[in-house]
């Protein structure tokens, strides 16, 4: 099916009925004295439906999840919700009863600024684990928040500025389709940077095929009318599809989190399964959570390098996974492909002490320009062609590029959007002991 | 058992009836011109004993590995070796058919040049993967080694510098013990540096409860009587608590490969299986295998800091593995410890994505200094403890130290000997793309 999308300004605000805020309640507790205005980011941000909305969510496959995750997986069980508060700075992870009794009076503190009724609000967070949120701020914040809510594309900047934490610009999309006459609209906005390789499942609960690994929050907002079963079961799929394929670091966050709100305003028909109109809506978010995810990538922490690594003829599609990510997460790769150098050789050695069964003598490497099928091969068979070494060198040093991994032992496939190590990354990561509140998921 | 090792001098030629030589052959082709002086190590090693020895080896379990580990695999099944010759620069990996011809023809023209039997010569190879072996070079080498054996200190000193890669410094060991009246000795030689997560078996087949991921090379050799089997027994014993047990990048190697030859000239009596001297013997091959591979780790490619992660109260073994490899080689824990930042929000995040049970109320992280049980805990039951920033951030200053976590789920324990991730490990292994004779396996 061709589908046309079209993308329009305004981000979570584009679609009909949201408003958004961010504003700045210094939740890493700077205090307003001098030399702190560097570090006054806004850090708090609200979102809002003018009506109640049908809610989906992935969240975390981490044993150890953060507060607002264990909220909002209670809250999604009856699929509806009006607002979400989202701050950055503080991770309220691993702060035990009182971080849950935090989240909580977020949300109904929430409620109550926006006069909307209880258990109507979900929570995202982000920033150092194990502090306790400085909920006199958080409260100040919620308040000032809800006097700022509009629903210009600057009130959506300063929602997408406000999620941010070690990420070096906001990351937004906003696209629409026709159906049956309508115009239905999604737009979304995220964060990322670090700690990123997520798997994400509806429950929390880890699926046997799913493999680990970022603090990334994701919030879109759509005026489709759509039920919440649907709703979940497409946010499924375009996960699966997006931010469940990408590393920076292979580190799985507590805090991992995607939401979305529909809230039908659009006056297009209700998007039942199988209908033309439901496949328009899974193709615009499956783009839109695609476009977020290659956002979060491309600014991932000290990544000069966007890397698609597509793998195919895997045995099985545990395997094919199992491959790229051995290939996508390995440190002398990823620093390869940093330095601009086209080393197969530790590319076949991530593939060969993968779990994925991986034959020697059968397995071709080679690069193309993002999306080109036009593939030079640096490898085949398992043996090197004629492909010189400057030539390989030119195509690997593009900002993006992609990698072909053929197994030839099967019909499985797999695409992981991975990034390059850097200097840059291990400094920012070593952290500042002078500076306790650094971040931490 | 109360055992009395003694260290002495001569590694590899410490104990009777060795003798060892290193030489420079250009495997590299780096030529003899001008501005090559620098990169003149040596390359080429040979260590052989005066008679007959018996032998036993450890393995790479990558599905892709190098010609040299395949001729090993072969000729240890009769147990018995004499000679092993082992040349840097060149992994003689991914190298076909070819590489294994010319893996055959190192130990055959080695056999000649020394006068030894067919089939006696062992073979190890590290370097770059996918080029094949200067064999005139190779040849060239060999005779010049065999013309130098000897087997005073200096001997020793120049075969362990001729296996070293990307190491900064030479690593051997030399130890004795006394049985029945008689003197026993080991001695032992390594290089390590980077791919550096060994998972080595017998066979080079992948053990299930194994985990994955070094070039490391170790040679050990003995004047111990003892039959093969009962050696091979030994030295995965003492394996399985050393080398299996470090990791510096989390990249396990094509080539990994340690070999032992034990040549019985000591004149005590064949050490039997239950016997004390079997396990004097045990003992001082564990001893010699954990120093080599602390050296690997102390010396990996830009390590600041070497940290014991000693994790206990796991549920199952493969648990208690699986936690600490998961913190063992997360990229955001490895920068703190660089950075010398206590962050244990980092340390429980990688608990909680790695296979292993975890709860996050039952966890206890802790430092102490290297061996001690004095434990500063940061982290008891999923809550900070009392202890400040500051006595956290001094736990974790010194070059050495030990995390100590506690699942509080079983009674399983894994101890894994980790390093950090600095901006020197990248700048390195970014490569030089001027230089397509940078190091891979």
């Amino acid at each position: 099916m061709k589908v046309k999308l079209t993308e329009v300004p305004g981000s979570v605000v584009a679609p009909k009925g949201f408003r958004a805020a961010g504003v700045f309640c210094d939740i890493k507790r700077l205090g307003t004295g001098k030399g702190s205005e560097k570090g006054r980011k806004r850090d708090l941000a609200l979102l809002v439906s003018d009506v109640p909305a049908t809610a989906a969510g992935m969240f975390t496959t981490n044993q150890v999840c953060a507060a607002p995750v264990k909220v909002c997986l209670q809250r999604l069980r009856k699929g509806r919700a009006q607002a979400i508060v989202i701050n950055s700075g503080n991770a309220n992870a691993c702060t035990g009863k009182q971080g849950l009794k935090d989240a909580f009076e977020m949300t109904a503190f929430t409620e109550s600024a926006l006069g909307l009724p209880p258990g109507s609000t979900l929570v995202g967070s982000t920033g150092r684990i194990g502090v306790a949120l400085p909920m006199d701020h958080v409260r100040a914040g919620i308040i000032e928040a809800a006097v700022e809510l509009g629903s210009t594309p600057a009130h959506a900047a300063q929602a997408a500025e406000a999620i941010l934490t070690s990420d070096t610009r906001a990351k937004t999309v906003g696209l629409e389709f026709k159906v049956a006459g309508h115009t239905v609209r999604l737009g979304g906005m995220c964060k990322g940077a670090g700690m990123i390789q997520p798997a994400m499942s509806a429950t929390g609960a880890r699926p046997a095929a799913l493999p680990l690994h970022a603090t990334m929050l994701a919030f879109v907002t759509t005026d489709a009318a759509i039920d919440s079963r649907a709703l979940q079961a497409a946010l499924h799929e375009a996960v699966a599809a997006s931010f469940n394929r990408i590393t920076v670091d292979g580190d799985m966050s507590t805090n991992d989190t995607v939401l979305v709100l529909a809230n039908g305003l659009s006056g297009a028909p209700r998007l039942r399964p199988d209908s033309e109109g439901f496949a328009l809506f899974q193709a615009a978010l499956d783009r839109v959570c695609l476009e977020l995810a290659a956002l979060i990538v491309r600014d991932g922490e000290g990544v000069s390098r966007f890397v698609t690594v597509r793998l195919a003829g895997a045995k099985t599609a545990a395997d094919a996974d199992a491959a790229a990510r051995a290939v996508a997460n390995s440190a002398l790769v990823k620093t390869s492909w940093h330095g601009g150098d086209p080393n197969w050789g530790r590319i076949i050695d991530a593939l060969g002490y993968s779990a994925a069964l991986v034959v020697e003598g059968k397995v071709d490497i080679g690069y193309s320009a993002p999306g080109s099928s036009k593939v030079l091969w640096s490898l085949k068979r398992g043996q090197p062609t004629a492909a010189t070494f400057k030539a390989l060198c030119a195509a690997v040093a593009p900002r993006e590029f992609d990698l072909h991994i053929r197994l030839n032992l099967g019909r499985a496939q797999a695409l992981i959007y991975a990034a390059d190590l850097t200097e840059e990354y291990v400094s920012f990561n070593k952290g500042d002991v002078a500076d306790p509140t650094s971040l931490g998921g």
